[in-house]
């Protein structure tokens, strides 16, 4: 049997570019596993580690110009977008070095021996240690930030985890590019290249998922692929953690007092937000509560100029343009389903954006309209109108999880309704926004990209500080004489670390 | 259908004592769930919740008399142990609320507006809010410190979740009664009192995993129980979060250093660790590398004195003894195995303690001598007799993971393996001991009690008072009116909580 050639498509005609590499298979898989694993000895020093990951940030950029056009070739989503993703990978990669150089992930707790203690205290000290090889499977929609050299790979690799990324088919040479940047960088700090690997194929993410050496994996993407690799997950005789980003609605509520006091700023702002990036951002806004009523008709109007008055766009694949056009005629086709501006095939390798429209009531107990509160991955938009506050909280009440919720609402303590709709929107996502966008995820410590399911299948996040959390665990060491300890734990902390001694903050 | 009854049992005789309840119906269970989730606004604030885990201590103190007398006529743990476990049980009820208190849980994380980031940061600011309802397994072996009033419970509570708890079968009239204290406690301090309700039966238990505003679990117990919830959570169509603590076999490894230098000292303390309880620890040493030759024969000569003193024990129930003989019996069959003391069935209720030895030779590669690689529930453990440092470290090699993994050393600098076998027992276990004995888990904020599967199911701890964020998820508001923000995370910090602010401690 010969190997299954991976090709470079370019989207906006359908056409090959180029084969850039073969499918893995099973043996390659597990090859390119152990010899993960077998370097995973060489991560264990800190400094090392914040240095790789601050070269890879700089060979990136230095690649920069190539990189970009690769992925402009293979995902259209255009130089100026793409540009603005490298930046960010960079940034990212070099936010987690200053993690690593921290050390406060490292969550150093002490506790000296305490006889007085219900039960007696030995002496205790804890840190956390990286798991083990990292799985990564990349994001179609974000060939950097969320892909090779993206936040499961810098994070994991912060940690101390050697990673193997399985490549995303929509940017398989921007995939190869970005994993030999990572592993020159590798080299360069002193790092074998080893510490990342790539590999091409769907069987060859299975296969990865299943191996007794993955300790972790992390993935962003579709329900239904998340869904399976994180049953895999589970159902391996030693289940393993699967850190999965799969699908969010992104509900929007307008409350009569935003509309009323600004409906055209709303109005433009969300025909904005959902087609950025064609309406291929996981965050995008693609459910909106606006009310009936003369100010919500004006914010429709300035939705429908913004969203008219954009061009058509070039979706990541020829498949997603086809789920994209069967997903939005099919929810047309709904009864009492408006689409002022009717979303949908564009020319033979394009769409055209749009949003459709329909009463709230629709949506307050299960029926066939119940697929428009499912993610339609592209350009669309759905919005729900509603006659009363009541009803907005029905309606939201059956939502599933969320990455994001927002509120829009009128100028300071002019909202009526504002601390209650807060309320409402919070146990529905990880990150709630008022009167702003959910497209734009900042690379920040306070930022949590996450949600309950199946925004996330887990409650942590794969953006910001935090993210290296999961691939480590805790182990505590107790009863250790002071030279067997890691110097993390010893005594006289002599790697200046942040800790906890007997329970205070040290 | 007339419901199932629910006996309390002597396991001294196998008689049973008293009917205390009868089995819940999925009706029952649906009703407990749904009047916890409706109360669980009422635990929202953080002072009640520290009042009522030190109300719940100290009527827990107050019945101890009460509750000791059930729990020894029941589980036969004995009346000082048990009283040891409530006061450590109380303990924990307020070290909970010491977290709640400090309030450092919340994670809370401020980043300020900054357009000088890449991209930008938007002002974010993340804290943690509870799941929701969570479901306590509760453990056989522990009627009280791992049960209704335990620290899955007393950390769900902490966290701000409402509890529904399954009761072990095992201890049923114990777990009443600790339910009602802590449901006295919730009343005294104005909380409603379904904070915390008890369900009955197996039946209950799995419809309990399964119900749709169950948000996560805990669970002590079994491999096999263990992992069948384990499987439903993960199923769920909304997984949850499953955090379980299934079998530890809890290795030990004597150095040839440390057997010259203090045989009889480590084959008493062994001896004393292995039969505590009647071996019924999940910390219980299982399993246990010593040298060949002279001083580790001087070992088992001590540890063979220690073992034929301990009287008879009566395990917590028949179906417990039953597989403790059988499972004795079925691994001293095995070729090469032997039994300086035979572990069995003593009288017609109880079982002695034993142990047995093996060439650890018989375990570097699969075979039928496999099964003393695996948790054998009661007072035996296996020895197995090493020639080499090399043979210590293929054996390790094959253990699944573990609670604790402890290394016997030489006093300081004197053992030439101790750094090596250290580093080759960390990657087994949650905990590592130097020189002591893993039953015994303290309560404090370094200890972690956990470990790779089947340890537990997460990477999470079940003591210590990291032990809350199984319970919690991170939030985050993005450019939040002040007005809208809740007071954990407002600018002037009027709660006075611990918290980061722009990346650094503030």
């Amino acid at each position: 049997m010969s190997a299954a050639p991976v090709w470079s498509v370019d989207p906006r005609t359908g056409n090959p570019r180029e084969q850039v590499a073969v499918e893995a298979t099973a043996e390659e898989v597990d090859r390119a596993v152990r010899a993960a694993h077998a370097v995973r000895d060489a991560l264990a020093d800190r400094t090392g580690r914040a240095a790789f990951l601050r070269t890879a940030a700089e060979l990136l950029e230095e690649s920069g110009e190539h990189i970009v056009e690769a992925a402009d070739a293979e995902t259209a989503l255009g130089p100026a977008r793409l540009t603005g993703e490298l930046a960010r990978t960079a940034a990212q990669l070099r936010a987690f070095a200053e993690v690593v150089d921290e050390g406060a992930y490292l969550d150093v707790h002490i506790d000296h021996q305490d006889g007085s203690r219900t039960p007696p205290w030995p002496d205790l000290r804890r840190y956390k240690i990286p798991l083990g090889v990292v799985a990564v499977y990349a994001a179609s929609n974000f060939p950097l930030a969320f892909s090779v050299p993206g936040g499961d790979t810098a994070s994991a690799l912060a940690a101390g985890c050697p990673v193997v990324v399985k490549a995303h088919p929509d940017h398989p040479a921007t995939s190869e590019l970005c994993a030999s940047v990572l592993r020159r960088a590798a080299a360069r700090t002193g790092l074998p290249e080893d510490v990342l690997t790539l590999v091409h194929g769907f069987d060859a993410g299975v296969e990865l998922i299943r191996h007794p050496l993955v300790s972790a994996a992390g993935f962003t993407g579709s329900v239904r692929g998340g869904r399976a690799l994180f049953d895999a997950a589970a159902a391996r005789p030693v289940p393993i953690p699967f850190h999965g980003e799969l699908g969010s609605l992104n509900p929007v509520v307008v409350t009569g007092a935003a509309a009323a006091e600004r409906a055209g700023e709303i109005g433009a702002g969300l025909g904005g937000s959902m087609t950025l990036g064609a309406g291929q951002f996981c965050t995008k806004p693609g459910f909106v509560l606006v009310p009936e009523g003369a100010a919500g008709d004006q914010l429709l109007k300035t939705l429908t100029e913004t969203v008219s008055s954009t061009g058509s766009g070039v979706l990541l694949d020829h498949r997603m343009r086809d789920a994209f056009v069967t997903g939005v005629r099919e929810r047309a086709a709904l009864p009492d389903v408006g689409a002022p501006v009717t979303p949908g095939a564009g020319g033979e390798h394009t769409v055209s954006a749009g949003f459709l429209t329909v009463p709230a009531a629709r949506l307050t107990a299960e029926g066939p309209h119940d697929a428009l509160l499912e993610e339609c991955f592209g350009p669309v938009t759905v919005i729900a109108r509603y006659a009363s506050v009541d009803e907005i909280a029905a309606v939201l009440a059956r939502l599933p999880g969320n990455l994001t919720a927002t509120l829009q609402t009128a100028a300071e303590d002019a909202d009526p309704d504002a601390a209650r709709l807060l309320a409402a929107l919070t146990p529905l996502a990880g990150r709630i926004l008022v009167n702003g966008w959910p497209t734009g995820v900042a690379v920040a410590p306070a930022q949590h990209h996450g949600g309950p399911y199946p925004a996330t299948t887990s409650t942590s996040t794969s953006v910001g500080a935090t993210a290296i959390e999961r691939w480590l665990r805790p182990v505590t060491y107790q009863s250790t004489p002071e030279a067997l300890l890691p110097p993390e734990l010893r005594e006289d902390n002599p790697l200046g670390l942040p800790r906890r001694v007997d329970g205070r903050r040290a």
